[in-house]
């Protein structure tokens, strides 16, 4: 535990996004530029025996809602149906519920409708979206687009929630690179937290919190259309936001050029994390906005790609309060993050 | 996957003290009574050449609050300071944030003063919670009653939170047992949102959400003063709630009888998960109310025990939407862990 880093006293920071204390905490960790994960993923492996993601073993995979390119064996990437969803997507016909009365009063109850689908990445199992180039990175953010426009059809989808898992600590099951994506009949906790503080933040000020994301000492990279910052109370060490310049409310008003500028800063930021963090697992999520949401609330919600590497794991006390312990300042590790070279 | 199990729809809950959705999906997961940890926690293990928690060692721990019994080399419990406090318990004298304005009008930040404090449950190393008699159990819980009332002294000091962490991927960096509390500067949003929740139940209902807790498929056991359940809307499968029967805010009015039968019937509950689920990694977090609750909140808050076997991780959806997606529907798990036989 060095010297500098221990003489700082603790704080507790509190964004205009999450609206959720944070306790930046020194005195817990090495030094931020120490920091480096402990089970790595690995960066290339072989297929095992039959591996369902991989070209030529579609059979062994749950039906395909649609490839890229289309109607080619030759795919680059294959959106499917996950082969154990979370939910149905049968709608229920005759719902009977097991629970005595008495609870059901005490709660509430929803059938289990919606989708669950998987994005293969790449036909190649040893292929992770870092290695891909731009090009083919945005392939993949169009296919969850696409996706997303699909399931915005659905009156009874409320939120559409993308996600990446890679690496087992991450609670990645296949090693294949792959995300996935729910379409939900409810909007989610954190996202009603999120918009409230967001519009809380518009309302307090006139300004959207997003277009407004501090960077001047969290900045860590900018393409054309989209930069990259350390959130001003992240909830992880090295927790990145990658966030459009311009005020949008939906992931999926991404058009072909922006998905091509996004791909490419996605790689460099993955590339990065990977080279510092020594191959962490990580979690991305998108936080887009409702499908049915309204013309008011356009004005202060705003899409943004949330990447966490996954570096120590959490205890009680984050399961009791919501409220995480991060070693490392936000600004210590910007600095860190912008100063990785990766050529 | 067995087939009772598959045949059954998901469904989605939310209960009157989370208030949170939780999906239920028994598509995946192995039946509920397969359930079975893969990195269980030693139940018992050597000590390492120096566990400063040792009884013996306590030259290599931070400084002693108290013990029990008061002065006697030969103690039972002490508490002691956290060696790497999250935060302060000296009062910041001049606070210079590192951060530049734009920053600082964008979030909240306040100084890091709070305690942090260890708790070791037994002078022997390889003793554990569920190994003491309840009578032992109870001094543990009294002594965080007393430290409790000693934060309650300091005006600054909000919320505290007592937790417990069991086993390396619940978290725990150390082996001999033992929990933690910290007093907290703020009210964290779990809590916040959870006597929101609460107070809401209660105005539409005029019932104490935790006095109704259902019971009627989701009881497990009972003891004098408590009764231990499966929660309506478990977040994580086996999850499991110990309420007291009489309406208290605080866990901290806890009194010598009442310690002990809770003392018992946390050991069992502890024995029950440890046989039927092999040994899991576990958490157990204290929910009581704000140190400075006022009179009219104490009509709807109740306060309780959350112990979370670890069994699965979880992933970018979780992390994403602050929803959880439970294999195991809570009436089965109360069922099953009715069954257990530990005698
Ligand atoms: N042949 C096949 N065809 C189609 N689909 C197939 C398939 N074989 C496997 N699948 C699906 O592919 C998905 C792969 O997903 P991941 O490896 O990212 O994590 P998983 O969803 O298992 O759980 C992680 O993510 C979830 C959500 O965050 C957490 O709940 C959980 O704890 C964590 O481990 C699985 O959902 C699986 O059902
Ligand atoms: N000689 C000594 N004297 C006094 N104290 C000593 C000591 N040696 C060690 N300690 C303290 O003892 C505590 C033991 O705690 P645990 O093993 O339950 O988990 P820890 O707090 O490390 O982190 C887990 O819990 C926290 C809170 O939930 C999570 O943030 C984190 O990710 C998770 O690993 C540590 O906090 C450590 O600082």
């Amino acid at each position: 535990m060095a010297s500098p880093v221990e003489s700082r006293r603790p704080e507790l920071r509190k964004d205009s996004v999450t609206n959720r204390w944070v306790i930046f905490s020194p005195a817990r960790a090495k030094r931020p530029s120490d920091f480096q994960s402990k089970s790595p993923a690995p960066s290339s492996s072989d297929p095992p025996q039959t591996c369902p993601f991989c070209i030529g073993q579609e059979h062994h995979c749950a039906p395909e809602i649609f490839r890229f390119p289309p109607q080619n064996s030759d795919w680059k990437v294959r959106v499917i149906q996950n082969l154990y969803p979370a939910l149905s997507r049968d709608k229920d016909l005759d719902s009977s519920a097991s629970l005595s009365s008495d609870s059901l009063v005490w709660g509430c109850l929803l059938d289990g409708y919606g989708f669950h689908d998987v994005i293969i990445e790449s036909p190649v199992h040893s292929v992770h979206l870092s290695d891909l180039i731009p090009e083919d990175v945005a392939q993949v953010l169009l296919a969850y687009k696409k996706r997303i426009l699909q399931l915005a059809g659905d009156d009874s989808i409320k939120y559409v929630q993308v996600f990446k898992n890679h690496g087992a600590s991450a609670g990645a099951s296949m090693t294949h690179s792959h995300s996935q994506m729910m379409g939900l009949p409810v909007i989610p906790p954190s996202v009603s937290t999120r918009l409230d503080s967001m519009k809380q933040y518009f309302n307090q000020t006139g300004k959207c919190s997003i277009c407004h994301v501090p960077t001047k000492d969290l900045l860590v990279d900018e393409s054309v259309h989209f930069i990259s910052v350390v959130p001003y109370a992240a909830s992880f060490p090295f927790e990145l936001w990658i966030v459009p310049r311009d005020h949008v409310s939906h992931f999926h008003e991404l058009d072909q050029e922006k998905a091509v500028d996004l791909g490419g800063l996605l790689k460099v930021t993955l590339m990065k994390m990977s080279l510092q963090l020594n191959k962490p697992p990580f979690n991305f999520m998108i936080h887009t906005s409702p499908l049915q949401a309204s013309e008011s609330d356009s004005a202060y919600s705003h899409w943004f790609l949330q990447i966490v590497p996954q570096l120590s794991g959490v205890g009680g006390f984050e399961l009791g309060t919501g409220c995480y312990i991060n070693p490392v300042f936000p600004e210590d590790a910007a600095k860190i993050m912008r100063e990785v070279n990766i050529s």
